[in-house]
């Protein structure tokens, strides 16, 4: 009983802001000296701490609590192909520490070295050892599998799938990691704190290196029943059934091959872009008013619908929150979308930007590790004994 | 308190099958003058009954009780293009009333009257009458808008689009009534007693006539944004971004177009198979050995491995049950998808024939309105006014 009072109080300070007694009093229904005894077990484990004193207006001047945003802190890391970003934050989710550095490695064991020393790094930069870090999420490509200790699907990472990988990470961040799926993580920052907050039913697709995609469904994110949901650089972008071979001979296969940064770059040097070296000097010619890359960027657009008519008919999201090196060209990818899907079907979506760009994975990492991290340090308050904090760790 | 004890019991009755007194006690953690209090209430309201007394074994015999099955009827509707179906069930879903007729109907207004009588007919064969029913789902082609009253994309119904429809229908079936896309009731059918029993992320797709596809997700079903999920006859078959025109020569446009009934005879015709004048002859043709009936099942299984694998790349299910006039002959079917899934991609689920045939809609609706009932006849026990029935039904 005494428990779940000082849970009712540290929940509503840390949803509704610093508070005093009297105030929680009222706003929870316990009594006053309930939620005195509260507060004062709540400050003794450090979760809580007076900030000031009411002054204004009639009557006694009373303390103002807060849930004590330094009572536990949290690593994000997104680990990309071209990019690794790290950020610590506190409890009430303000970043305090932020590294970011080109992802120069050419092996899983590289890889798993540098994101050690980078976060190490962001750690000290927040005068914290790794140690102190109550959860750690990892967004990267592939699909984690939590059985069988590996990633799935994510070859664009050198060794990336190799068995044990999962272990090697937890090994150098400590028990308490999730790793995420990235796309999945764009969408949980999205919802939290960008394009898609209120939202219930919506998914976040990124189009860049590769094509990824998260999907929230009734509020929550859904990944499948082994973890590859959304894995739809794999929709069968070029497949009829018209003749045994399947592939239609104009279309390049799956949609991966067919949409992705380097298919960008080949249409424009098909086209005799010859000075676009990169999807985003096409992007940035198009904007120019370039014809060629205007065409290239129509064509991209067009495939990009086949994704979003392919998603529309399957689970009828809300909205389709586009991101990604490429997917971020929003203003010109719309409009030759919506074009496109109004001839393939009555069924569309609205399509917009993600509005946190290339935060979106290391802000929906920071979400999650928080949402853990509050259990995570409540549960072992008073200096009881933490188990199975990976555990928790797994559950949304 | 008092309320929710005859609750805990009658659940325990309902789930657990007849007991006794003590027996229930002991099921419950309730006392035995609190299960005896109960009994009382219950059997009062007339939905708890006894049923005989215990004889085998040492000490007293007592009275065993069950949930009385005859406390209230539902109605399953399931209205297909060619055939209606409807079957009154108790509350223990056993079906005490059956009718199965053509449907001949060329209106909406034809099609509302055809039910209404139908299912007075199967309220008689039960002895009932329609107001006596105390929950009806009705399944049908389309996805019922339940604000604007209107069941969209049910182009194979004549009429059945217009304004109002699912006011006409509450007018003839009374308030208690659900309409529910038939699709969405096969998967609640197939899970409740059929091929996905205990799956939890699973589709259930319809090939017949036309292309309809339930999404069981976590449990549940899913209905998407706009109650448009699983409508995959849009899915974007023949779309490529390649050229303006955006759809490939030699694919003939969205997959209903492409994989329904209808274009298995016009393959069947392209490739000179002048005998069989439906699907349902083809597959006959391919089932006796006919060389050309089986490239035509072996065309349309590729274009079903389209579908299949536009599904698992965006929601990775476990199990795909396959059902419909169509996709009922699985045995056919099966093996060239599967070989087709394998040359498009890593992932694809397993692929099942429904267990429950033409009657899987059917029984979904009954699955669907027994939920309901069940609430219904505990919330009006003892001649408690019910308010909003059909608010009960709207929710899962």
């Amino acid at each position: 009983m005494r428990e779940l009072n000082q849970r009712i109080v540290l929940d509503r300070l840390r949803s509704g802001g610093a508070a005093t007694r009297p105030g929680l009093a009222k706003d929870t229904g316990l009594s006053k000296p309930t939620v005195g005894q509260a507060l004062l077990d709540l400050e003794q484990d450090g979760l809580v701490r007076p900030i000031g004193r009411t002054s204004a207006g009639p009557g006694r001047s009373a303390v103002l609590y807060e849930a004590d945003p330094a009572a536990g802190h949290v690593l994000g890391v997104d680990i990309g192909r071209a990019r690794i970003r790290l950020a610590v934050a506190d409890l009430a989710g303000t970043v305090v520490a932020r590294v970011d550095e080109p992802n120069r490695c050419r092996s899983a064991s590289a890889l798993v070295r540098t994101v050690h020393e980078l976060a190490s790094r962001t750690a000290e930069q927040a005068g914290l050892g790794l140690s102190d870090l109550v959860a750690t999420v990892v967004g990267s490509p592939g699909v984690p599998d939590r059985s069988s200790r590996i990633l799935h699907y994510a070859p664009n990472l050198p060794g990336w799938g190799r068995r044990g990988l999962l272990d090697e990470l937890e090994e150098v961040l400590g028990p308490s990691l999730l790793v995420e799926n990235d796309a999945n993580l764009s969408a949980v920052g999205e919802r939290d704190r960008g394009a898609a907050r209120g939202v219930d039913v919506f998914v976040c697709v990124n189009v860049g290196t590769g094509i990824g995609m998260g999907i929230v469904l009734d509020g929550k994110l859904f990944r499948g029943a082994h973890g590859a949901a959304g894995e739809v650089g794999y929709l069968p972008y070029g497949w009829t059934g018209e003749d045994e071979g399947g592939w239609t001979p104009s279309a390049p296969g799956l949609l991966e091959e067919a949409a992705a940064a380097n298919s960008v770059v080949a249409l424009a040097r098909e086209r005799g872009l010859t000075g676009a070296r990169s999807a985003r000097e096409v992007f940035a010619l198009a904007r120019a008013g370039d014809a060629g890359a205007l065409g290239v960027v129509e064509q991209e657009a067009r495939r990009l619908a086949f994704l979003v008519a392919s998603v529309s008919a399957v689970i009828d999201p809300e909205l389709v929150v586009l991101g990604g090196g490429i997917g971020a060209n929003t203003e010109l990818l719309t409009g030759p979308m919506e074009q496109a899907l109004r001839r393939i079907g009555p069924l569309f979506p609205r399509i917009v930007p993600g509005e946190l760009g290339e935060d979106a994975v290391l802000t929906g990492a920071i979400a999650t590790a928080l949402r853990a991290a509050q259990e995570i340090v409540f549960d072992r308050r008073g200096g009881q004994a933490v188990t199975q904090r990976s555990e928790l760790l797994v559950t949304d």
